[in-house]
Parts: structure tokens; sequence; C-alpha cells
């Protein structure tokens, strides 16, 4: 990433991903809904999330949560609670990850910003500052992870379409894990995406000031 | 990205970024609170955008929109709005993104989900559904923005500490964009960052099914 480094040891100039990287997860990369047999290790999960981990979040605060589904009788009690036009891609997905937000994750504050530990008290007292945070970095964290899949070289396919208390009652029964996201994740199998969707031209987006 | 292609011209294999853009984007990469005095030219922002529209949203919406302020006079307007603790640092970027959601985004869909246009419809006769879209899918394309920005070599300060209706009221003043995340963009500048925070261990994240 760095060319050269201060006396203090930081890089005087980072270097951009080069135009390999940017195909992989940004202009070539595509939500993918069929999946080859392939299956996807328990380590090459895991590493998706050690990838994840690094980019940063309001305060340090990191809310969101992963589960991962890959035997046969998790991917039963995950697929019920798909909504229809999800169910058999999620079948066919060699994995399948249910991205939520820990509602109590202040809990770990003392230990993730050690200078500032009286930020749990406050959070646990203002229950919609807790929410709106934890709601917006869980999500922000996602769109991390989504990149982190593809940059392992797997296939994402994330999906909105669930029944969120399903799940919620299915693997999280005690209430504190809430689901927000599901991301199929594999190799990319037979016709596996449609044509790309337009994105929106800059001047619907991008202002200056 | 793809070592071959299918006669349907589709790749049979995807390829891991390599270990450069893997530390550029997440394992190296640090949030930024000094920058250099290089300027950030108008190219290199729009870029931002180009590169970070392609990450996938829910139905396609891209509800993000982006307010990059590059001006002395904008910069002047947007400082005084920012968190005490983020007001220099902002004043000291060459140029800094405000992050925002279109409260209206669901007017672009009969374009960007052409075979879905009713849906328009149905989210302008629920709210709620509306809100919560289009705060997910904005969140989660910020996450995309900040790894956008890097993946173009430069550095991202995201701030959260800033009074959003003053900021809304001073740039958004019509009320259909409200701005989530605000996002310093250079060069990193002098001691540009402390020791990294803790990440959490994989056993209070992940989970397994």
């Amino acid at each position: 990433m760095t060319t050269s480094l201060t006396a203090e040891g930081f890089p005087t100039h980072l270097a951009p991903i080069d135009e390999a990287a940017q195909a992989a997860l940004f202009t070539q990369a595509r939500t993918v809904n069929s999946f080859t047999d392939t299956p996807v290790s328990e380590e090459e999960l895991s590493a998706i999330w050690e990838l994840a981990k690094w980019a940063p979040t309001a305060a340090n605060t990191q809310p969101m949560r992963v589960l991962f589904v890959r035997t046969p009788e998790g991917k039963e009690r995950l697929v019920k609670h798909m909504a229809e036009g999800n169910a058999a891609k999620t079948a066919s997905a060699p994995a399948t990850a249910v991205l939520a937000v820990d509602t109590r994750f202040h809990e770990h504050i003392p230990h993730l910003l050690p200078f500032r530990p009286e930020m749990k008290d406050a959070l646990e007292a203002n229950e919609e500052m807790r929410t709106g945070l934890g709601t917006y970095n869980a999500a922000l964290q996602a769109g991390y992870f989504i990149l982190a899949v593809r940059a392992h070289g797997l296939a994402a396919g994330p999906m909105a379409g669930f029944d969120k208390d399903g799940i919620d009652q299915e693997f999280f029964p005690d209430g504190r894990w809430r689901s927000t996201l599901v991301v199929n994740i594999g190799h990319p199998g037979e016709r596996p995406w449609f044509a790309r969707l337009p994105r929106l031209e800059a001047d619907s987006v991008v202002s200056w000031a």
C-alpha cells in the first residue's frame, strides 16, 4: 500500500488498487443467483470477517454480527424463512451469511473504546441513540462484508427479501441479535446473473459546494 | 477478475484481490485525522462515485447521495456544523463528502428496476418501509463509498459527530436529502492517526449453523 514511510513510520503516500482489484470488487462484480456445488470452507468464511473487521465504524462500535449457515440442517431452517423468489437460490448456495445487529453492542465499548468507557452507560440510557447507531453502523459493515466476500474471490448474493421475525426467532431466540441482510456465498453457477441494471447518472447523485 | 469464460460469456472462476489491494482497503488502511494541503481534484472526487455506484443495493434503489464540499466558502458553511472534535480536521481536509439519503429515492424506480415499476407506488404509500429501505441501503452504500475512496489511493476520515439538522438546513433546504455521514478526503498529513483500536474477536461476532 505504501511506497515510503516517515521517520515516525507513517506513509507519505497511499497507492490505489489496481484495475483487476477494482473489477473484482466493483466494476465487473455481480450479484450471483446460481452457484456451483463447490463447497466453501469454514476457513474461507472466517476469512471474510477477518478482512471486513478492519474497516471503520463510529466510535469503533462494530455492531454487526454474522451467522454462517453451512449445514443441511441449518439451511433447511433458513430457507423456510426466505421470500419465495430467494428460497431456491439460498438452498443452492454452499453457504449463506445472516448479517445481524447486536442490539447490546454497547456492552463492548469499554474494551473497544478504552478512553471513553462512559459511552456505554450513555447508550444504555438512550435507546433511540443506541438503535440508530447500531442500525447505521451494522449496515455500513454489511457493505464492507459484501466487498470482503468478493475480495476473497467468492461471489455474493445479498437479499433483503426474508421474514426477519421468523429468522430471528429461529436463530436468535434470546432477542439480542436482529437480522438485517442475508448473503449467499459461493462460486458462480450456470447463467449466474441477468443483464446489469442501470446506475443513476452522476448528476442525480453528486452535487458540489 | 476472470480467468476464463463460458460460451455464454460468464466467468468460470473469480479471482481474489491481491495482498496490496487488501492492505489498501482493509488491513493497513486507517481513518485519517490530518491531511496535507495537496488538493483533490473534481475528477478524483467524481471517480469515487463512479466506482462505488457498481456495488449492489436492494431492488437497485441506490438511495445514497453525495455532496462534495471543496470551496473555501463551502468549507466554512460546513465546518460550523461539525462537532468540536471534528471541526479542525474538516477544515484541514482538501475535500469533504457529505453522504445523504434521498428521502424520495423511489421516484427513480421505474428507471432503475424497469420490470417492477409498481414498487414506486408501493413505497410512496408506505412511509415506514420507504424510510427503512432508504436508510439501510444508503448506509450500505456509505460502506462502499469509504472503500472506494481508499481504492483510489485517497485517505478517508468518516465522522458521525455533526449537527444533522444544521447541515440539512444549510445545504439541503428543500428537505429531500438528509445527511447521514461526513467523510473527509485527502492525503495523510503529519502523524495522521493514533494506534489502532481493537477489533472484536471472531467468537464475539461469528456463529455457525
